[in-house]
Protein backbone atom coordinates (compact mmCIF):
# COMPACT_ATOMS: atom_id res chain seq x y z
CA UNK A 1 0.00 0.00 0.00
CA UNK A 2 1.66 3.46 -1.02
CA UNK A 3 2.73 5.25 2.13
CA UNK A 4 0.08 8.22 1.53
CA UNK A 5 -3.07 5.91 1.78
CA UNK A 6 -1.39 4.49 4.81
CA UNK A 7 -1.57 7.79 6.31
CA UNK A 8 -5.06 8.97 4.97
CA UNK A 9 -6.23 5.38 6.99
CA UNK A 10 -4.57 5.95 10.36
CA UNK A 11 -5.24 9.44 10.38
CA UNK A 12 -9.45 7.88 9.92
CA UNK A 13 -9.15 4.98 12.03
CA UNK A 14 -7.58 7.12 15.31
CA UNK A 15 -9.42 9.87 14.41
CA UNK A 16 -6.50 12.26 15.39
CA UNK A 17 -4.15 14.65 13.27
CA UNK A 18 -1.21 14.63 16.25
CA UNK A 19 1.88 13.45 16.26
CA UNK A 20 3.83 12.95 19.04
CA UNK A 21 7.42 13.79 19.03
CA UNK A 22 9.76 11.52 21.12
CA UNK A 23 12.53 14.27 21.59
CA UNK A 24 13.55 12.77 24.87
CA UNK A 25 16.27 14.59 27.25
CA UNK A 26 17.50 13.09 30.35
CA UNK A 27 17.43 16.14 32.50
CA UNK A 28 14.05 16.81 32.09
CA UNK A 29 12.69 13.58 33.05
CA UNK A 30 11.59 12.61 36.50
CA UNK A 31 14.64 11.89 38.89
CA UNK A 32 13.23 8.38 39.23
CA UNK A 33 13.59 7.56 36.09
CA UNK A 34 16.93 8.73 36.05
CA UNK A 35 18.53 5.81 38.18
CA UNK A 36 17.13 3.09 36.06
CA UNK A 37 18.81 0.87 33.18
CA UNK A 38 17.52 2.53 30.39
CA UNK A 39 15.89 5.58 31.23
CA UNK A 40 15.65 7.11 27.64
CA UNK A 41 13.39 4.04 27.01
CA UNK A 42 11.94 3.57 30.31
CA UNK A 43 10.73 6.97 29.81
CA UNK A 44 9.28 7.05 26.14
CA UNK A 45 7.43 3.19 27.06
CA UNK A 46 5.68 5.66 29.80
CA UNK A 47 4.91 8.09 27.29
CA UNK A 48 3.87 5.85 24.59
CA UNK A 49 1.69 4.00 26.83
CA UNK A 50 -0.36 6.91 27.92
CA UNK A 51 -0.59 8.98 24.33
CA UNK A 52 -1.34 6.00 21.79
CA UNK A 53 -4.99 6.35 22.02
CA UNK A 54 -4.70 9.72 20.86
CA UNK A 55 -1.39 9.66 18.25
CA UNK A 56 -1.83 8.79 14.78
CA UNK A 57 1.82 9.23 14.22
CA UNK A 58 4.68 9.46 16.35
CA UNK A 59 8.45 11.06 15.32
CA UNK A 60 11.50 10.05 17.04
CA UNK A 61 14.44 12.53 16.74
CA UNK A 62 17.04 10.35 16.25
CA UNK A 63 19.02 13.47 17.66
CA UNK A 64 18.18 13.10 21.15
CA UNK A 65 19.32 9.42 21.32
CA UNK A 66 22.59 9.64 19.14
CA UNK A 67 23.69 12.48 22.22
CA UNK A 68 23.81 9.53 24.21
CA UNK A 69 26.13 6.91 22.34
CA UNK A 70 25.53 3.78 21.91
CA UNK A 71 23.03 3.90 25.00
CA UNK A 72 21.04 6.30 23.14
CA UNK A 73 21.56 4.23 20.38
CA UNK A 74 19.83 0.98 22.02
CA UNK A 75 17.09 3.33 23.48
CA UNK A 76 16.51 4.26 19.82
CA UNK A 77 15.51 1.44 18.71
CA UNK A 78 14.09 0.14 21.65
CA UNK A 79 11.52 2.30 21.14
CA UNK A 80 10.84 1.57 17.54
CA UNK A 81 10.12 -1.82 18.08
CA UNK A 82 7.27 -0.58 21.02
CA UNK A 83 5.78 1.35 18.82
CA UNK A 84 2.50 0.55 18.05
CA UNK A 85 1.71 -0.93 14.84
CA UNK A 86 -1.32 1.17 14.13
CA UNK A 87 0.12 4.42 13.98
CA UNK A 88 3.01 5.92 11.49
CA UNK A 89 6.74 5.50 13.18
CA UNK A 90 8.79 8.20 12.03
CA UNK A 91 12.66 8.61 11.77
CA UNK A 92 13.42 12.09 12.55
CA UNK A 93 16.12 12.46 10.99
CA UNK A 94 16.82 15.00 8.24
CA UNK A 95 19.49 12.91 6.21
CA UNK A 96 20.40 13.33 2.92
CA UNK A 97 24.02 12.35 1.08
CA UNK A 98 25.49 11.05 -2.53
CA UNK A 99 23.35 8.25 -3.23
CA UNK A 100 25.65 5.91 -2.30
CA UNK A 101 25.34 6.94 1.05
CA UNK A 102 21.72 7.93 1.36
CA UNK A 103 21.09 3.90 0.38
CA UNK A 104 23.17 3.37 3.70
CA UNK A 105 21.01 5.83 5.58
CA UNK A 106 18.01 4.27 3.96
CA UNK A 107 18.94 1.10 5.31
CA UNK A 108 19.45 2.02 8.78
CA UNK A 109 16.08 3.68 9.48
CA UNK A 110 13.52 1.07 6.90
CA UNK A 111 15.10 -1.60 7.99
CA UNK A 112 17.54 -1.13 10.86
CA UNK A 113 14.93 0.71 12.93
CA UNK A 114 11.85 -0.38 10.91
CA UNK A 115 10.49 3.24 10.52
CA UNK A 116 7.81 3.80 8.68
CA UNK A 117 8.67 7.41 7.42
CA UNK A 118 12.11 9.52 7.21
CA UNK A 119 12.88 13.10 7.29
CA UNK A 120 15.18 13.84 4.18
CA UNK A 121 16.96 17.17 3.55
CA UNK A 122 16.59 17.88 -0.26
CA UNK A 123 19.66 20.07 -0.68
CA UNK A 124 22.10 17.40 -2.68
CA UNK A 125 19.01 16.95 -5.15
CA UNK A 126 17.70 14.17 -7.03
CA UNK A 127 19.96 11.57 -6.84
CA UNK A 128 20.46 12.07 -3.16
CA UNK A 129 16.98 11.37 -2.48
CA UNK A 130 16.13 8.46 -4.80
CA UNK A 131 17.52 5.82 -2.25
CA UNK A 132 14.82 6.90 -0.12
CA UNK A 133 12.10 6.53 -2.40
CA UNK A 134 12.63 2.84 -3.38
CA UNK A 135 9.65 1.24 -1.35
CA UNK A 136 5.87 3.03 -2.23
CA UNK A 137 4.82 2.11 1.41
CA UNK A 138 7.91 3.91 3.12
CA UNK A 139 7.40 7.66 3.38
CA UNK A 140 9.64 10.29 3.21
CA UNK A 141 8.92 14.10 4.30
CA UNK A 142 11.29 16.19 2.90
CA UNK A 143 12.49 19.56 4.17
CA UNK A 144 10.58 22.24 2.57
CA UNK A 145 10.08 25.21 4.98
CA UNK A 146 10.91 25.09 8.30
CA UNK A 147 9.63 26.13 11.45
CA UNK A 148 12.65 28.26 13.04
CA UNK A 149 13.61 31.15 12.35
CA UNK A 150 16.64 30.79 10.42
CA UNK A 151 14.40 29.19 7.27
CA UNK A 152 14.80 32.68 6.16
CA UNK A 153 18.40 32.53 5.21
CA UNK A 154 18.32 30.24 2.60
CA UNK A 155 14.69 29.07 1.82
CA UNK A 156 13.18 32.24 0.67
CA UNK A 157 15.71 32.70 -1.02
CA UNK A 158 13.87 33.43 -4.62
CA UNK A 159 14.61 33.97 -8.73
CA UNK A 160 12.06 36.08 -8.58
CA UNK A 161 9.54 33.83 -9.74
CA UNK A 162 9.52 31.10 -6.61
CA UNK A 163 10.97 31.11 -3.58
CA UNK A 164 13.58 28.06 -2.92
CA UNK A 165 10.91 26.31 -0.64
CA UNK A 166 8.70 26.30 -3.37
CA UNK A 167 10.81 25.57 -5.54
CA UNK A 168 11.63 21.91 -3.16
CA UNK A 169 7.92 21.76 -3.21
CA UNK A 170 7.22 21.24 -6.95
CA UNK A 171 10.50 18.76 -7.35
CA UNK A 172 9.12 16.78 -4.32
CA UNK A 173 5.93 16.66 -6.54
CA UNK A 174 8.11 14.99 -9.47
CA UNK A 175 9.58 12.98 -7.17
CA UNK A 176 6.35 11.49 -6.03
CA UNK A 177 6.05 8.98 -8.72
CA UNK A 178 4.99 5.95 -5.76
CA UNK A 179 2.65 8.08 -3.40
CA UNK A 180 5.17 8.25 -1.03
CA UNK A 181 7.08 11.62 -0.37
CA UNK A 182 6.04 14.70 1.61
CA UNK A 183 6.71 18.18 2.91
CA UNK A 184 7.63 19.15 6.26
CA UNK A 185 6.80 22.45 6.95
CA UNK A 186 6.35 24.47 9.93
CA UNK A 187 2.91 25.82 11.69
CA UNK A 188 4.69 29.03 12.40
CA UNK A 189 4.02 30.38 8.53
CA UNK A 190 0.52 29.40 8.11
CA UNK A 191 -0.12 31.22 5.26
CA UNK A 192 2.88 29.85 3.50
CA UNK A 193 1.37 26.69 4.74
CA UNK A 194 -1.62 27.68 3.14
CA UNK A 195 0.49 28.63 -0.48
CA UNK A 196 2.15 24.91 -0.29
CA UNK A 197 -1.41 23.11 -0.06
CA UNK A 198 -2.61 24.94 -3.19
CA UNK A 199 1.01 24.01 -4.69
CA UNK A 200 0.99 20.51 -3.84
CA UNK A 201 -2.81 19.31 -3.26
CA UNK A 202 -1.98 15.85 -2.83
CA UNK A 203 0.91 15.43 -0.82
CA UNK A 204 1.02 14.75 3.12
CA UNK A 205 2.77 17.38 5.06
CA UNK A 206 4.11 16.83 8.26
CA UNK A 207 3.74 19.90 10.51
CA UNK A 208 6.04 21.08 13.50
CA UNK A 209 5.83 23.98 15.48
CA UNK A 210 2.42 23.73 17.25
CA UNK A 211 3.77 23.13 20.72
CA UNK A 212 6.50 24.94 22.53
CA UNK A 213 7.33 26.47 18.84
CA UNK A 214 4.16 28.57 19.62
CA UNK A 215 2.48 28.27 15.96
CA UNK A 216 -0.91 28.76 15.29
CA UNK A 217 -3.02 25.47 15.60
CA UNK A 218 -6.00 26.80 14.21
CA UNK A 219 -5.04 28.15 11.13
CA UNK A 220 -1.77 25.52 10.41
CA UNK A 221 -4.89 22.69 10.75
CA UNK A 222 -7.20 24.85 8.32
CA UNK A 223 -4.97 25.77 5.63
CA UNK A 224 -2.47 22.58 6.19
CA UNK A 225 -4.92 20.07 5.88
CA UNK A 226 -6.45 18.83 2.08
CA UNK A 227 -9.95 18.86 1.37
CA UNK A 228 -11.02 16.22 3.31
CA UNK A 229 -9.41 16.98 6.68
CA UNK A 230 -6.52 14.86 5.58
CA UNK A 231 -2.90 14.45 4.61
CA UNK A 232 -1.35 16.47 7.38
CA UNK A 233 0.04 16.09 10.48
CA UNK A 234 0.83 18.09 13.68
CA UNK A 235 3.87 17.14 15.92
CA UNK A 236 3.76 18.14 19.26
CA UNK A 237 7.44 17.46 21.16
CA UNK A 238 7.75 19.16 24.63
CA UNK A 239 4.39 20.37 25.36
CA UNK A 240 3.42 17.01 25.50
CA UNK A 241 6.70 14.78 27.16
CA UNK A 242 7.36 16.89 29.63
CA UNK A 243 3.74 18.47 30.44
CA UNK A 244 5.07 17.72 34.15
CA UNK A 245 8.29 16.41 35.49
CA UNK A 246 6.80 14.51 38.86
CA UNK A 247 5.53 11.30 39.48
CA UNK A 248 2.58 12.01 37.60
CA UNK A 249 4.18 12.41 34.02
CA UNK A 250 3.20 10.01 32.14
CA UNK A 251 -0.65 10.63 33.15
CA UNK A 252 -0.40 14.80 32.44
CA UNK A 253 1.36 13.74 28.67
CA UNK A 254 -1.28 11.58 28.28
CA UNK A 255 -4.07 14.58 28.86
CA UNK A 256 -1.46 16.71 26.71
CA UNK A 257 -1.78 14.76 24.30
CA UNK A 258 -5.78 14.40 24.57
CA UNK A 259 -6.03 17.90 24.68
CA UNK A 260 -4.06 18.21 21.64
CA UNK A 261 -5.66 15.99 19.26
CA UNK A 262 -9.00 17.16 20.61
CA UNK A 263 -8.19 20.97 19.64
CA UNK A 264 -6.76 19.52 16.10
CA UNK A 265 -10.29 17.66 15.38
CA UNK A 266 -11.89 20.49 16.55
CA UNK A 267 -9.93 22.79 14.30
CA UNK A 268 -10.27 20.30 11.29
CA UNK A 269 -13.98 21.17 10.49
CA UNK A 270 -13.24 20.21 6.22
CA UNK B 1 43.77 26.72 19.00
CA UNK B 2 41.10 27.59 16.43
CA UNK B 3 40.25 24.91 14.18
CA UNK B 4 41.90 26.36 10.92
CA UNK B 5 44.88 26.86 12.35
CA UNK B 6 45.49 23.38 13.73
CA UNK B 7 44.58 22.00 10.32
CA UNK B 8 47.29 24.50 8.74
CA UNK B 9 49.57 22.69 11.03
CA UNK B 10 48.45 19.05 10.02
CA UNK B 11 48.74 19.83 6.20
CA UNK B 12 52.13 21.19 6.67
CA UNK B 13 53.41 18.48 9.61
CA UNK B 14 52.09 15.33 7.38
CA UNK B 15 52.91 16.76 4.26
CA UNK B 16 49.39 15.91 3.00
CA UNK B 17 46.26 17.23 1.48
CA UNK B 18 44.60 13.65 2.13
CA UNK B 19 41.82 12.71 3.35
CA UNK B 20 40.54 9.11 3.78
CA UNK B 21 37.19 8.37 4.11
CA UNK B 22 36.26 5.61 5.93
CA UNK B 23 32.74 4.38 4.16
CA UNK B 24 33.17 1.00 5.06
CA UNK B 25 31.04 -1.88 3.36
CA UNK B 26 30.76 -4.92 4.99
CA UNK B 27 29.98 -6.73 1.52
CA UNK B 28 32.55 -5.64 -0.59
CA UNK B 29 35.78 -6.18 2.32
CA UNK B 30 37.81 -9.05 2.40
CA UNK B 31 35.87 -12.33 3.06
CA UNK B 32 38.50 -13.58 6.14
CA UNK B 33 37.44 -10.42 7.59
CA UNK B 34 33.71 -11.01 7.75
CA UNK B 35 33.56 -13.19 10.50
CA UNK B 36 35.32 -11.44 12.95
CA UNK B 37 33.41 -10.31 16.09
CA UNK B 38 33.63 -6.47 14.98
CA UNK B 39 34.88 -6.59 11.07
CA UNK B 40 33.48 -3.20 9.97
CA UNK B 41 36.30 -1.76 13.03
CA UNK B 42 38.88 -4.70 12.25
CA UNK B 43 39.12 -3.60 8.68
CA UNK B 44 39.07 0.20 9.69
CA UNK B 45 41.57 -0.59 12.02
CA UNK B 46 44.13 -2.04 9.23
CA UNK B 47 43.01 0.52 7.08
CA UNK B 48 44.29 3.18 9.01
CA UNK B 49 47.33 1.58 10.33
CA UNK B 50 47.98 1.21 6.94
CA UNK B 51 47.06 4.66 5.47
CA UNK B 52 48.11 7.05 8.31
CA UNK B 53 51.79 7.78 7.49
CA UNK B 54 49.55 9.37 4.43
CA UNK B 55 46.62 11.30 5.84
CA UNK B 56 46.16 14.64 7.29
CA UNK B 57 42.23 13.70 7.86
CA UNK B 58 39.65 10.88 7.91
CA UNK B 59 36.37 11.45 7.12
CA UNK B 60 34.44 8.30 8.74
CA UNK B 61 31.06 8.56 7.04
CA UNK B 62 28.46 7.71 9.75
CA UNK B 63 25.48 6.32 7.32
CA UNK B 64 27.97 3.10 7.16
CA UNK B 65 27.71 1.85 10.49
CA UNK B 66 24.42 3.49 10.90
CA UNK B 67 23.32 0.87 8.38
CA UNK B 68 24.74 -1.66 10.90
CA UNK B 69 22.36 -0.62 13.92
CA UNK B 70 23.68 -1.00 17.24
CA UNK B 71 27.18 -3.05 16.26
CA UNK B 72 27.80 -0.21 13.56
CA UNK B 73 27.25 2.46 16.33
CA UNK B 74 29.45 0.45 18.52
CA UNK B 75 32.13 -0.01 15.38
CA UNK B 76 31.78 3.97 14.72
CA UNK B 77 32.94 4.50 18.30
CA UNK B 78 35.78 1.96 18.43
CA UNK B 79 36.81 3.83 14.93
CA UNK B 80 37.40 7.50 16.09
CA UNK B 81 38.91 6.02 19.39
CA UNK B 82 41.56 4.23 17.28
CA UNK B 83 42.13 7.23 15.01
CA UNK B 84 45.95 9.04 15.73
CA UNK B 85 45.84 12.34 17.61
CA UNK B 86 47.69 14.03 14.61
CA UNK B 87 45.15 14.05 12.05
CA UNK B 88 42.03 15.51 11.65
CA UNK B 89 38.90 13.45 12.80
CA UNK B 90 35.48 14.43 10.60
CA UNK B 91 32.32 12.77 11.39
CA UNK B 92 30.73 13.15 7.71
CA UNK B 93 27.59 13.42 9.34
CA UNK B 94 25.99 16.03 7.07
CA UNK B 95 23.74 16.96 10.54
CA UNK B 96 21.05 19.97 10.58
CA UNK B 97 18.14 20.54 12.57
CA UNK B 98 16.26 23.05 14.93
CA UNK B 99 18.80 24.67 17.82
CA UNK B 100 17.54 22.19 20.86
CA UNK B 101 18.03 19.47 17.75
CA UNK B 102 21.58 20.42 16.57
CA UNK B 103 22.46 21.36 20.02
CA UNK B 104 22.37 17.08 20.51
CA UNK B 105 23.52 16.36 17.26
CA UNK B 106 26.53 18.52 18.29
CA UNK B 107 27.16 16.79 21.75
CA UNK B 108 27.02 13.25 19.62
CA UNK B 109 29.97 14.10 17.42
CA UNK B 110 32.12 15.92 19.62
CA UNK B 111 31.36 14.68 22.86
CA UNK B 112 30.35 10.96 22.24
CA UNK B 113 32.32 10.06 19.11
CA UNK B 114 35.41 13.19 19.91
CA UNK B 115 35.16 13.86 16.31
CA UNK B 116 37.50 17.22 15.36
CA UNK B 117 34.95 18.29 12.96
CA UNK B 118 31.61 17.60 11.45
CA UNK B 119 29.85 18.39 7.85
CA UNK B 120 26.72 20.30 8.77
CA UNK B 121 23.25 20.69 5.92
CA UNK B 122 22.93 24.33 6.25
CA UNK B 123 19.45 24.37 4.91
CA UNK B 124 17.99 25.25 8.23
CA UNK B 125 19.29 28.40 8.24
CA UNK B 126 21.27 30.27 11.12
CA UNK B 127 19.79 29.49 14.42
CA UNK B 128 20.22 25.71 13.21
CA UNK B 129 24.32 25.96 12.99
CA UNK B 130 24.98 27.66 16.24
CA UNK B 131 25.33 25.13 18.58
CA UNK B 132 28.13 23.02 16.39
CA UNK B 133 29.86 26.47 16.36
CA UNK B 134 30.06 27.52 19.96
CA UNK B 135 34.04 25.71 20.25
CA UNK B 136 36.77 27.27 18.32
CA UNK B 137 38.86 23.97 18.36
CA UNK B 138 35.81 21.47 16.85
CA UNK B 139 35.11 22.29 12.68
CA UNK B 140 32.38 22.46 11.06
CA UNK B 141 32.20 22.10 7.13
CA UNK B 142 28.82 23.10 5.39
CA UNK B 143 27.72 21.64 2.60
CA UNK B 144 28.15 24.39 0.04
CA UNK B 145 28.66 22.74 -3.90
CA UNK B 146 28.28 18.88 -3.66
CA UNK B 147 30.43 16.28 -5.62
CA UNK B 148 27.19 14.70 -7.15
CA UNK B 149 25.02 15.08 -10.28
CA UNK B 150 21.97 16.58 -7.90
CA UNK B 151 23.96 19.61 -6.75
CA UNK B 152 22.43 21.33 -10.02
CA UNK B 153 19.14 21.12 -8.30
CA UNK B 154 18.99 23.60 -5.71
CA UNK B 155 22.44 24.67 -5.36
CA UNK B 156 22.57 26.59 -8.73
CA UNK B 157 19.45 28.05 -8.10
CA UNK B 158 19.68 31.86 -8.54
CA UNK B 159 18.38 35.15 -7.44
CA UNK B 160 19.97 36.58 -10.84
CA UNK B 161 23.01 37.56 -8.86
CA UNK B 162 24.28 34.63 -6.88
CA UNK B 163 23.51 31.10 -6.79
CA UNK B 164 22.51 28.87 -3.91
CA UNK B 165 25.43 27.75 -3.14
CA UNK B 166 27.70 30.98 -3.16
CA UNK B 167 24.93 32.63 -1.10
CA UNK B 168 25.57 29.72 1.46
CA UNK B 169 29.72 30.48 1.31
CA UNK B 170 29.11 34.45 2.11
CA UNK B 171 26.78 33.29 4.55
CA UNK B 172 29.13 30.89 6.07
CA UNK B 173 32.35 33.37 5.78
CA UNK B 174 29.60 35.33 8.30
CA UNK B 175 29.48 32.21 11.14
CA UNK B 176 33.15 32.02 11.19
CA UNK B 177 33.67 34.13 14.22
CA UNK B 178 35.81 31.86 16.02
CA UNK B 179 37.70 30.70 12.70
CA UNK B 180 36.02 27.01 12.92
CA UNK B 181 33.70 27.24 9.72
CA UNK B 182 34.91 25.40 6.31
CA UNK B 183 32.94 24.31 2.98
CA UNK B 184 32.24 21.31 1.41
CA UNK B 185 32.83 21.76 -2.32
CA UNK B 186 33.12 18.90 -5.01
CA UNK B 187 36.17 18.30 -7.36
CA UNK B 188 33.86 17.11 -10.00
CA UNK B 189 33.25 21.56 -10.24
CA UNK B 190 36.86 22.47 -10.38
CA UNK B 191 35.91 25.97 -11.99
CA UNK B 192 33.78 27.42 -9.33
CA UNK B 193 36.18 25.96 -6.85
CA UNK B 194 38.31 28.30 -8.02
CA UNK B 195 35.73 30.98 -7.78
CA UNK B 196 34.69 29.46 -4.22
CA UNK B 197 38.53 29.89 -3.42
CA UNK B 198 38.06 33.69 -4.40
CA UNK B 199 34.60 34.56 -2.48
CA UNK B 200 36.26 33.18 0.31
CA UNK B 201 39.53 33.25 0.44
CA UNK B 202 40.27 31.74 4.51
CA UNK B 203 37.89 29.29 4.86
CA UNK B 204 39.30 25.81 4.45
CA UNK B 205 37.54 23.44 1.91
CA UNK B 206 36.72 19.51 2.62
CA UNK B 207 36.79 18.61 -1.36
CA UNK B 208 35.25 14.98 -2.16
CA UNK B 209 34.78 13.62 -5.50
CA UNK B 210 38.81 13.04 -6.07
CA UNK B 211 38.63 9.39 -5.83
CA UNK B 212 35.55 6.75 -7.56
CA UNK B 213 33.79 10.11 -8.54
CA UNK B 214 35.97 11.30 -11.16
CA UNK B 215 37.06 14.49 -10.33
CA UNK B 216 40.26 16.65 -12.18
CA UNK B 217 42.79 15.98 -9.34
CA UNK B 218 45.36 18.36 -10.32
CA UNK B 219 42.75 21.22 -11.33
CA UNK B 220 40.70 21.32 -8.06
CA UNK B 221 44.15 21.43 -5.82
CA UNK B 222 45.52 24.24 -8.36
CA UNK B 223 41.83 26.02 -7.74
CA UNK B 224 40.96 24.68 -4.11
CA UNK B 225 44.38 25.43 -2.15
CA UNK B 226 44.59 29.10 -0.75
CA UNK B 227 47.54 31.19 -1.39
CA UNK B 228 50.06 29.13 0.44
CA UNK B 229 48.73 25.94 -0.67
CA UNK B 230 46.84 25.12 2.43
CA UNK B 231 43.26 25.14 3.52
CA UNK B 232 42.07 22.35 1.55
CA UNK B 233 41.90 18.76 2.27
CA UNK B 234 41.09 16.29 -0.59
CA UNK B 235 39.03 13.21 0.31
CA UNK B 236 39.08 9.54 -1.09
CA UNK B 237 37.32 7.37 0.13
CA UNK B 238 36.53 3.77 -1.89
CA UNK B 239 39.55 4.14 -4.28
CA UNK B 240 41.39 3.69 -1.11
CA UNK B 241 39.52 1.48 0.89
CA UNK B 242 38.92 -1.07 -1.63
CA UNK B 243 42.34 -0.71 -3.75
CA UNK B 244 42.20 -4.62 -3.43
CA UNK B 245 39.26 -7.21 -2.06
CA UNK B 246 42.51 -9.66 -1.72
CA UNK B 247 44.54 -10.53 1.62
CA UNK B 248 46.64 -7.95 0.60
CA UNK B 249 43.93 -5.55 1.10
CA UNK B 250 45.73 -3.02 3.84
CA UNK B 251 49.02 -3.31 1.87
CA UNK B 252 47.18 -2.16 -1.05
CA UNK B 253 45.53 0.31 0.70
CA UNK B 254 48.14 1.90 2.10
CA UNK B 255 50.18 2.00 -1.59
CA UNK B 256 46.56 3.94 -3.17
CA UNK B 257 47.14 5.95 -0.26
CA UNK B 258 50.38 6.80 -0.97
CA UNK B 259 50.09 7.79 -4.56
CA UNK B 260 47.05 9.89 -3.72
CA UNK B 261 49.39 11.92 -1.24
CA UNK B 262 52.17 12.30 -3.53
CA UNK B 263 49.72 13.07 -6.76
CA UNK B 264 48.30 16.26 -4.50
CA UNK B 265 51.23 17.00 -3.46
CA UNK B 266 52.92 17.26 -7.05
CA UNK B 267 49.37 19.24 -7.65
CA UNK B 268 50.05 21.85 -4.91
CA UNK B 269 53.23 24.12 -6.04
CA UNK B 270 52.28 27.19 -4.26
Amino acid sequence: MQFVLRLDEVIRNKKSLLCVGLDTVMEKMPVALRSQPDPLFAFNKAIIDATAPYAAAYKVNTAFYEAYGLEGWRALERTFRYLPADVIRIADAKRGDIGNTSKMYARAVFEQLGADAVTVNPLMGTDSVQPFLEQEEKGVFFLCLTSNAGSADFQHFSDGKEKLYERIARQVQKWNVRGNCGLVAGATHPQELGALRKLTPELPFLIPGIGAQGGDLERSVRLGTDENGLRAIYNSSRAILFASDGEEFAAAAGRAAQETQQALQKANVK
